[in-house]
């Protein structure tokens, strides 16, 4: 780490520093600039518990200006510590594979079986690899609708043995983690949970691979962070997915921030999936940044697709419609080539 | 509620969505501008819940641009409704009179019995009002300091017993909340938790307060929701506390939302509190902000004091020392004087 | 537009309200429901000044809460007004053409005929369009390098003529605008300069095409209204450029917008250029969103190219050496062709 | 200036680095981790000119990750070199003086003679110091009033002449500066100018005191740099004004950054004016902003009065009339009291 060192610094802060340092085993490398003072501090073999709390010890020194941790603060997810990328296998669906782009599609929430069904047979006829769907949905308002719970987990079940994909579905209280793992293939975490940090670790112990999306306000190296919790319990099955961030732009619901799909490819080895329907929140904007993320190297995308978008229980505003989805596809699939992939399994 | 129609609308489309509108009972006017045609939608009596997922359908509609709802989407939060301020009586501290400011000061999170006590009886005899510490901590990172549980809860109240003040803490996992109860006198919900609903309604269904933290990256009108939840539960029991959002600067670890004061008190009758340690992240900018918010009118404040920040276990860097809290409680009793109010009890 | 009257508003009001509206020729439609009464007011004939203006005014009577204009506050680069799509010849170079998509590179500045000449021989040969290069540089710091003004204007419009490729450089002052006119194909105004209106108005009147780049905490909506500005003097001649916004995520230096890419075409019929180089500010991530940027649809892409980026006068970190350019521009035919596009001019 | 290499940096790249800091004078401090290489590099007596150079030179080394600079990027503004604080005396009012609060009111802009006498009357009466009033008015929409230029500058030396009361006015164009230097007492720039280098330096090469609103998006590393561009240029009577930053927030315009306030009278010496007009966009927010802005240290306030802003032509939604703007002197007042200070000149 380096300190820097408040300009009023004396040579007995520094001294007090040395000895702080010294008794957690850092070497101490000191700078005396003609207005600030720098220490670099090194070689400690200190746990990365004890580490993040000394570091918050050192910044509250009175004579500390600022420290500026050089190592990232996560480790399992961290691509310097695993340089090869992680590929999930959901049920023969391989997800992070560098050759192919994975498809998850369907509903935004489970509203009856024909309505999922519907969706679910047109979304893989089109193409898509997994079904995803709501059985609990998290909403800003108390008074909205919160899902059909595990009659919807049934029913998503009952479609993934009848068309043979995979599902994925959100799960929002650690409470019903161990109900929902009866049902889903892949857990998702939503933005609204990336920092709940009991739910983290409850997906953690199962052994379900996870989709955690980031939180809509969360940089980069927090979202690593939340991941790292999950992988901490020992479920390294984890896949990240960026969904738009909460910026001044209000034209569209989230900005999208398709800086972040390469970002997190040099930053971790866990595959990066899109999702551009609420990343965008505006349905007429969903198939170009579809595009674009697959473009700049995303893994998968996840895609609301509903038949009926109009009388779509929840965000409908950002649902595609099938025939939409249809053309995506095909374009998705131009691209994917276009960058040495293939929506093929 | 207002509805913009595309520009592409015919009159086909108009007739559709009025006889959408009048199975709801709603009446429809219309107004056809040279660009645009507007629709106005009044008059429905329906249930909030039925209201927020009619928008979205509406707001579906292929043929509609926007929906602008008219009504605020909360109600018992709402001061339109409950024009008079919400008082509450914590042990005889009054938290949301228009005449008092109350203080919450202690560490930030409860390390041992001497520390909790040293800053304990520094803040009381500073003349704070209820006393603040972590038993559950949230954290960025997995490996950072999670809090040392039911054993600080144990020793927050038996310093209440001791020193005759009402206690507060925060509470993280809806599991938790059972147990919190028996020795919190506040519930706190902290900013990563705005959102964790399973979490809103468990303390909903408690008859404990609870002051709610407003997300660091939540619009006013999705914290007052947030609020709702806990309301919808039957506790009406809440005071809101802002505690710095999220924005490009990065000078502050957060950028304290002054505006939030007025407009929350403009908004609802619950109390607003605020935070001025986390809404600046930086010791040397406490003062200064929790003097601006009492006169920018907050009922109250939550300051962090440790009597030694620089060993703290947490946060360190914005806690203030116990000497400086002295300062700063003379000069918040001066700024209350100007303003009408007082610290006393 | 929609006026939202205060929650208290009396009959009277509605009555002031409505001489008002009807002064300026305004049709007025009431909705009155049971918190709100909302007024629609269409079918004034009035001038955007007048219009501008007027819907001020009524925003600030005491009995109205909010005023919603429907109406886009942009005419003529309205795409509702101006269905088909501006396409730009500069020199041959067509842009904004549905079928090619435009490459302009070179240095962030020029610093001496060698370089320029260096990088300027490699970007045509890898099949770029157009030449770019700095003569005037904004700088955050005063002390920081400002460019080398008309000296370099001369070397870009001797590499001009030397490769046959036109010319992009920045005008910073509005004073400047009729010396730069002598040597650009095209001028571009930078993010800090798009409500330096004096400058807007410059180029405005002039007849040289324009790039407009998005502020950095621009809305689409004020983003349009400064191409306006523009086009209000008689100049049509206008692209646009996005180039990332200010959020809160620090690990790149600005989040590209891409929603903006879709975003900006369904609003406007003016070309839509990409640059990822400010866009991400880390040359690692700029080939990710050149390639994305083309995938949403972009006319255009703009990308710094330096033989040495490591001793760059100006944003080296954010350049990318020619070989990579090479392939970039490989990959960004295929993405071309992927959306039925291509890179011959 | 700190240097963290990047994870694979080589001792060849080590020693490559350590030649080129050697030859700009800096001494080099190698700190080897395990993970990561960190360089402190001081000493170096060289120009802020070709530091920032240097640093943009060194951080695109292709071995290099990121330099974290040290040194303040300003110098002549920077509190660390001139611990005393920047008093200005404008026709005898006192800006900056620690046991004094001043007060800039009157119109957003001059629409006429009895318009503008009636609130300069109204503010002199109340208390206030400094007539404020536009004569060049920047506005989003190019359809928008724009300000009667030199007319209005007329009316504003009368109006001082007549109640003795100097005058503050914005300058837009760096063309303008000459003629309205013939007016004004001090020269206000606005937050969309805060980035036109030209206009800041026109400005500084004037001898009259500027007021340099904050760009709504500029950290305040770079607002500090912007009030050194001015500096740089010889007029050192300098004040800084807060007035609101672009977030997600929508309720308010703006969203008032009160930790600017005690912030920046930590970085710098130059008196801190506030804003709460502009800082929150909205009348009924304006006193609660203002009133906290003395508390946290705020050297003055500017604040639109109108006397009828429901006729105003510009920003009527945030004027305040003037019998509030009495009731809000008498508590600012009061405020100023609690904080030592006086409305008194």
């Amino acid at each position: 780490m380096i300190i820097i060192m408040s300009s009023k610094t004396t040579s007995d802060n520094v001294a007090d520093l040395k000895s702080i340092l010294k008794e957690r085993g850092y070497d101490m490398h000191l700078s005396e600039g003609v207005e600030t003072t720098i220490v670099g501090a090194v070689g400690a073999s200190i746990s990365p518990e004890e580490k993040a709390a000394f570091i918050e010890q050192v910044e509250a020194l009175d004579y500390v200006d600022k420290v500026v941790p050089i190592a990232k603060p996560y480790k399992i997810v961290n691509k310097q510590f695993h340089p090869e990328r992680t590929i999930l296998d959901v049920r023969g669906v391989k997800i992070g594979d560098p050759t192919k782009v994975v498809v998850m599609a369907g509903p935004c929430t489970v509203e009856n079986w024909d309505q999922l069904m519907y969706s679910a047979r047109a979304v893989k006829k089109a193409g898509a690899h997994i079904l995803r769907g709501g059985a609990y949905k998290p909403s800003t308002s108390p008074y909205s609708f919160h899902g059909h719970g595990e009659t919807a987990l049934k029913m998503l079940a009952d479609a993934r043995d009848e068309l043979d994909m995979p599902i994925i579905t959100e799960v929002l209280d650690p409470r019903d983690v161990e109900l929902v793992a009866q049902y889903a293939d892949i857990f998702q975490i939503g933005t609204r949970n990336m920092t709940n940090f009991s739910l983290l670790r409850e997906v953690g112990d199962s052994r379900i691979p996870v989709m955690l999306k980031r939180g809509m306000s969360a940089m980069l190296e927090e979202y690593l962070q939340a991941a790292e919790y999950i992988a901490s319990r020992g479920n390294y099955q984890i896949m990240l997915c960026e969904r738009g961030i909460r910026t001044f732009e209000t034209y569209s619901r989230n900005t999208f921030d398709i800086n972040a799909i390469p970002a997190l490819k040099e930053l971790s080895h866990l595959p990066v999936i899109a999702d551009p329907s609420h990343g965008t929140g505006k349905r007429s904007l969903v198939p170009a940044v579809a595009k674009a993320s697959v473009a700049a190297g995303a893994d998968g995308l996840m895609i609301e697709v509903h038949h009926n978008p109009e009388i779509a229980l929840k965000d409908g505003a950002q649902s595609i419609i099938p025939s939409v989805f249809d053309d995506l596809m095909r374009d998705i699939g131009l691209i994917a080539t276009a960058v040495g992939r293939t929506l093929e399994q």
